[in-house]
């Protein structure tokens, strides 16, 4: 029940009602059996602890609480819902399985949380056009045990198993995407519900092409709008085969710029490596204590390689090669699947390794991503400065893309504790701009980084953003508080 | 001089002035002084050679010229430019080298025809972020032999020496796509003079991340916007490691169904083919003719392999083996770079040998896209709808994206025929949306398809865009009629 206690706040926007007649936010009775009428009543809660479990991410954001949570069975009822929401001016808040990392599902105005894990079909699998369409409650782990036996499988892993959809709403990636691409390049269709209710399907109905040229790309608009353009009900997503064969491989090194220019070096080799992971000496030390590793506490890389067996044979060649140039020590390599999973649970796990260094805490990721070129200097520099802020954390990264996460472990009643995460996590992110990067990777904006957003995007950017929103959303009632 | 004559239309709005205060569409001495004041008197022309130039692209569309062509030299002069013509409510045409396929540049409501190949630096180069910046008037080649001793290369190449922004405006993707992506997946940031005379970074000055998720994706919103959203004055493009080896090959089989099946079975095998392209019997022996090729004619494939050698010999092995279960014959490879070059130039020229099957006739192509397991049926189907309609024509494609193309040989000056290509390439069109798939994989809208792109995104995908585009172009001044 932890997560579920209101921390402290960031200064965020207090919540508020939305509806006049009514305080503190609540619905009128009969809002609600509208609500009712169109899902049935056993797919309506306003109960408080069912409303606290849905005003929160795994993040430290502070719990702001929805007044309803309602469960749609199927694409038509979320499109009653959302007109009668907007015709009321209630805000809706999509829900998918909570995981994310910015606070995206906090409803800071109140309203209608639109929890659509109900809707789970995969409804679609077009083995031969490598595709597949699947509804909101679909998540990464369910799709790849469902592919399991076709020879396809969808690569982008952020490490929790969240649904698709929420991905796609996020714009998602992670390891892997280094060699297989994000969610913006992995999604090929979306049907999204719009505000006021209209069903848009982004690249035509039914679609599952895998390129077009056909007018303005209404997919990528809608993929990393984190909920504020609309409900994502359906996503159409490019799958790929599965590789022959998998190793996966861990190296140390002495410093830093060794493991980056390894990295670099690997990519301008054009080895296809899959993944490409970096961890810092506090996360490997994390790491071994929570997954019972035994590895060197040192800067280090996680690699895997998918492909023929000589391919992968190569690759290794190749890798051990550059990694030996670069000063590594320790490179070993797990083929069997079972030493591969025990390593990438590992990796996937260090949020919770780094979150028991100190017990009872809660997380808090960075996720700026820069140029690789500017990589070393900002790690170095980073772990300077956390040492510095005396905040508990370690650093993991998708180095292949240049995106790199501190995770944090954060005490939530400290509020002085959690001003200096908030100057850490700011100042990280505008030496990233500094260095033609981006104060998110993959995360989002969700309520924490608005105004890095305005510094990275300019006025331009942000004005054309704003009009955007204000073009599909005029009320601002789809998540407001987020992104703009 | 021949490509300047006027071609009958395909009943298209007919040239007409927008200034109230001249005929046929003239421009005032004082709208002139002003374009002069800003780019200088030698970069503007109203000369009617030069407008008919500007008036029209490869393509059998009706030249239809602007009333100036101007050569901005940097973009705050386009900038300026683009202030003007939209203070005076005068339409704006950006020109790049012309190589579109779909009239994108025809002026059909005269204005300023904005010229960009004086903007012509390779800006930035950032190798080791496998990056670079390129104004408008870098082409594709140009760009590839500036490249060249950097161990790096821009892979997007849609056989024409395209200017690498007018490639980003057109959503331009051609052979190698099926392996490297599109230039939606290859554009990471543009800098984009709004009609209004704003300049906007879409994802942010200078920046130049391989990944983000910081708001809405305003450089995919850009990516295909074929000139009817801003001008684009520079692009960051990303860059990949050359590869070590090439390796091309052809393969002639039995029946087109033959030839698809062998591509299923090679993206199946994750076989990372660079390049996978069909062309048909009297594709083959057009090019035969025209490049002095001595290959079979019949439906044939040509691959293309990149990697190390081992991984060369390995992938030539397995494809070898999957086009030899599906019956091919002639399978030969070649792995000199004169033997390559000869083999994709003929390629590359299959247009030309098309056209040269009719002497004095223009072109025009199809361009649909279908999930690949409906390409047998519709190519078979095309085949039979081609033979039936009397036109003289070929079908290539690239058929590792679902992508192909009729060319056809067209007379410009029979009506008649011209109404044929028309309803040949609008059934055809109406069977690739009966297939889930686009009426253009890359070609664009441009002029002939805005009626079958409302048949494919729909009511609701219509309604978005234009509002989009009424967002951007309120006037609509920016390359009016096309798209939307």
């Amino acid at each position: 029940m932890a997560r579920l206690l209101r921390a402290a706040t960031w200064g965020l926007v207090p919540w508020r009602g939305y509806c006049s007649k009514s305080q503190q936010g609540e619905l009128s009775e009969g809002f609600v059996e509208a609500l009712k009428a169109i899902v049935g009543s056993p797919h309506v809660s306003t109960a408080a602890v069912v409303r606290e479990q849905h005003g929160h991410d795994e993040s430290m954001y502070r719990c702001h609480p929805p007044n309803a949570v309602v469960w749609p069975q199927n694409v038509d009822q979320v499109s009653r819902l959302a007109a009668l929401c907007y015709g009321q001016g209630v805000p809706i808040i999509p829900f998918g399985t909570g995981t994310g990392l910015e606070g995206g599902v906090c409803a800071m105005q109140g309203g209608v949380c639109i929890n659509l894990t109900h809707m789970d079909r995969i409804v679609k699998l077009n083995s031969e056009d490598f595709s597949v369409v699947v509804e909101p409650g679909v998540t990464r782990k369910a799709l790849n045990t469902h592919l399991r036996d076709t020879g396809l499988w969808f690569p982008v892993d952020p490490g929790a198993d969240a649904s698709l959809c929420g991905m796609a709403a996020t714009g998602a990636s992670g390891t892997n995407t280094v060699r297989y691409g994000n969610m913006r390049d992995n999604v090929l269709n979306l049907e999204v519900v719009l505000p006021d209710g209209r069903l848009l399907h982004t690249a035509g109905r039914g679609r599952h092409f895998r390129k077009s040229a056909a007018g303005y790309n209404l997919t990528g608009l809608f993929v990393g709008s984190e909920g504020t353009l609309g409900l994502i009900t359906a996503a159409t997503l490019r799958l790929h085969p599965s590789p022959e064969a998998t190793v996966a491989a861990t190296c140390a090194f002495p410093s830093v710029q060794a493991a980056v220019d390894s990295t670099v070096n690997i990519l301008q080799a054009a080895v296809p490596v899959a993944r490409i992971e970096f961890l810092d000496d506090v996360a490997m030390d994390a790491c071994n204590r929570h997954s019972k590793l035994n590895c060197a506490v040192a800067p280090t890389l996680f690699l895997e390689f998918h492909g023929s067996e000589q391919a992968l044979a190569e690759q290794l060649q190749r890798t051990e090669e550059i990694t030996r140039n670069n000063r590594a020590s320790h490179f070993s390599w797990a083929k069997e699947a079972e030493e591969r999973s025990r390593l990438w649970a590992a990796r996937h796990n260090a949020w919770y390794a780094i979150l028991a260094l100190r017990p009872g805490c809660k997380g808090y990721s960075t996720d700026v991503c820069v140029p690789i070129s500017r990589l070393p200097e900002i790690l170095v520099q980073t772990k300077g400065d956390l040492k510095a802020s005396g905040l508990t954390g370690a650093i993991v990264g998708h180095v292949g893309d240049g995106n790199f996460h501190c995770i944090l472990s954060v005490n939530p009643n400290d509020a002085e504790e959690l001003h200096r995460v908030k100057a850490f996590s700011e100042q990280l992110g505008r030496q990233a701009l500094a260095l033609h990067g981006t104060c998110t990777g993959e995360h989002g904006i969700g309520l924490g980084k608005r105004q890095l957003l305005q510094e990275e995007v300019g006025t331009v950017g942000m004005e054309t953003m704003q009009q955007l929103k204000a073009m599909l959303d005029p009320r601002n009632l789809m998540n407001p508080g987020k992104v703009i």
